[in-house]
């Protein structure tokens, strides 16, 4: 018999991740969003409830996923009085899907033994129709029987599920590949933005650049956005910011210098400070490309 | 029938390239280098000659290919004055393969003009066992006349073969498609430096790498010999410099601001002043792992 | 007479530029702090009273000063709703002396107009001492007849005392001024850092420094502790990396490309990755001299 | 008596030079430069000899300085075969007086031991009026006896002398007082370019400057040439570039990472990529006033 399930932060990719599981015959039985009308529009479509208290939420699931945007909103959650998702956690599942500091999990799993609940890090490494259609590449992190119990949810959600590591390896993996993902976006901007600026057709610049040693994933999923301007937010670059910085962080108290990595953050900071960090991270090349922005 | 054919400068790609030609049954009828043995030894190979002489493979040869190390090599194969390729020139050909700037193609064609030559950017994205086997990815400049008469054997040297403009334009698109490469090889050098500094699985890190947004063609051709160490020299971090400095000079000229690149550059700067210029770009990890380099 | 003088924010700077008014024989009314014990700590030294609520220093005050950190803080004593220095605010004069964005005194004046309240910008470019002596640099901006009639009270605080300009200027002149403090500070450590690695007597290489172009107001204040080590915090490095910050933003709004202050930045925000944020921005040599930090 | 002074290098630094020592008795007998004209130009105005070959200095002079631009030219001065100024230099004294890589001066010492000849770093950090007035700051490196035999006539030529170290110390010490001098004067372009953007007076934001922590030596010798945009050549860009680039390139020996003086070195590199390597340094801030250069 499924396991009944809830959820915390509805935006689009929560969103989407709750239908899957209710199209795969699991028990939406309680919505929480900060936005409290996103829970009752999303609650109204999957005949859930939606809950104003994240107390309400662990009282009705078994297992509750989270899907918020940074380290505040995450921990947030897991207060230690007041209202929590902690509150009669007891015996309770949570599956936390926030790119956040490696840190932050750990924290979690602290307070998680103090009430006997049980928390997996889950994080993802796609996009939303990759949720909606339970195919996302998941990296968990925590512990061996902890992920077994939860493996046959997650696989409903995933093409690709791997423990990573105990809790707070998933968190650093995520940041890597996210760090990774927006150097090479950003040196694609500025390889196709120098491109433009010298004139040459940038379809056949990306037509090359597929073909030799410059391709790259982001090449494929961002380099025509890039050329056309289609900034249609997939994934913002306030995000890549986010995630730039955790790593850069990262790197820092392990006392390592990383020029590429800095030099991306602060592209897209630099977005966000000019009032773009709500598009998407192709829109990197807006700053690279001769008289679009500064 | 087939032309004849010359080589000014057969170091390893240059030897491959003349080697493949030799075996499609063209003539190689002189043999250039700046380092005389290595033109000997190669002429001893292929029942060619060595010459001490630009002019006399000009002399000997109907289309001369030409494959040195940088700008100033480059421009010196055609000087005004002196021994010079363009030497008794009238009607023969030049197929010149350097990774220049672009300015120097076009030097190059205003000289041929007045002494009646014909010549062809030729610029290779790919390495030695392609030039051997005759599967280079070939991106060539010049003219439409020019390209036609030398397709034939050019097409014996590749397995992708195409003109993206007129003169300067194939050492745009090359300087272009380094910088990106480069761009994404130091980008990865950081990813995997601070996973080994964080202590993950590498090899793991890496799997990961290549199933989500921080894939890319260096992932595979470098991902594996940045963890073991493994730098034996396909395209040098010296080159990488060169290369990286070419587009960022074109950057400035234009008037973009490049971060990354620049900050790609000065890594490959950095490896020329630690004496590490003559291993592989991949090399650009060993400033990036804990405990390797600086 | 001496008007009434109330205090919002009574840490080490707030409170000497309470002392020195309370012994230039200005009645210091009304203590707050975030902080309670500070202001009844305080209050009780200068006889003066500590408040619990922002609405009553306004109440008891003529001109309230307000030293608070960063943007946020100073926003959020003029709150629309709620407890806010702006309740019973008609005829009162405030002085903001936090270092912030140019907007947030924008918005204040904007909202002091609607109760009927003055405000003036007071930027300080010293430190402690100089507030305790009534020696401060005081930059100012906002309206001539409220500079006009701040002026008494405000010439008690400082040796150089000027109106920028209207509301706003005050703040991008001190962005201005500890942007390029900042960077000529991580400038010098960089020099005697190398310098220390190149094992170089400092003492003389400081001695050379300044008597040639390598000179610097930071030379004196800064360089003997970089030497030494003495990072006792007389201006932190979270305070510097969020002045660079602001300095940064409004460069990206402009659409300036500023290298060294993003170069800057970044090593403040370093130091306060490593846990380093409380020191002294001379600490910034301690991640440029070898073996200090990575 | 004087000594016989011969000079290498008669550009604008070392003709001031030869003037002076001219003007103090002592006998100018040889001068040479690789533009002829300018040996002769001068050797009319000081009565002296112009010559084209380097022994022939030697041979004429007892002291022979040398102010050359770089590495390349003050190591090709001493030769080992061929025309040389270690041609016949047994007993001969030479000052050399460019600003070069430390292992320079090491070279050309041991070099110096072969054929009998002393040798002495002296390095100047000031400009070309100090030389024609005799007020340079000198610091020098090499052997106590040979600063000793020549201190009488550096005396001549300075308002301050000392000997730093061995050979190569001054060189070091050359290159740092450079590198952050360039820094401090790219840092201020940003600073003086970041006001203009924002509309600030700048004569106004310089007099703040001059009397906050943002001070320093190039406030006063660059800031009203970067408003004025006053750029005749002092020091040059390219300088500045190949000044901080011998820097840097010491850094990264060490095993320092050194982001402001990286980030300098590239401005002064822009600026030589846009053609402006030729004016002074001061022109960094063409590259950072909003609709100068890009």
């Amino acid at each position: 018999m499924h396991e009944k399930i809830g959820f915390v932060g509805v935006g689009r990719m929560g969103a989407a991740m709750a239908r899957r599981l209710k199209d795969c015959g699991y028990p939406v039985v309680a919505i929480y969003d900060a936005f409290a009308p996103a829970a009752i529009e999303l609650a109204n479509e999957l005949e859930s409830e939606a809950v104003t208290q994240l107390a309400a939420v662990t009282a009705a699931a078994d297992v509750v996923f989270t899907v918020v945007t940074d380290d505040a909103a995450q921990l947030g959650l897991y207060g230690e009085t007041g209202d929590s998702l902690f509150v009669g956690a007891d015996g309770k599942y949570f599956v936390n899907c926030a790119t956040v500091s490696p840190k932050v999990p750990i924290e979690i799993e602290r307070r998680a033994e103090l009430v006997g609940a049980s928390v997996l890090e889950a994080c993802m490494a796609s996009s939303i129709p990759q949720a909606r259609q339970g195919t996302l590449y998941l990296m968990c992190g925590g512990d061996d029987a902890v992920f077994a119990h939860l493996k046959p949810v997650l696989e409903k959600l995933s093409a690709a599920l791997r423990l990573i590591g105990p809790t707070g390896r998933a968190a650093q993996v995520k940041a890597l590949v996210n760090m990774v993902m927006n150097m090479n976006t950003a040196a694609l901007a500025e390889g196709l933005g120098l491109g433009g600026a010298l004139g040459l057709d940038l379809t056949m610049l990306r037509e090359v650049f597929a073909q030799t040693g410059a391709n790259s994933q982001v090449l494929k999923t961002d380099g025509e956005d890039m050329q056309k301007r289609a900034h249609e937010c997939f994934f913002s670059a306030a995000h890549a910011a986010k995630d730039s910085g955790i790593a850069w962080t990262l790197g820092c108290e392990v006392g390592l210098n990383l020029p590429l990595a800095a030099a991306a953050k602060l592209q897209y900071d630099r977005m966000t400070a000019l009032g773009l960090g709500q598009i998407d991270k192709s829109g990197v090349a807006e700053l690279t490309f001769k008289g679009r922005h500064g």
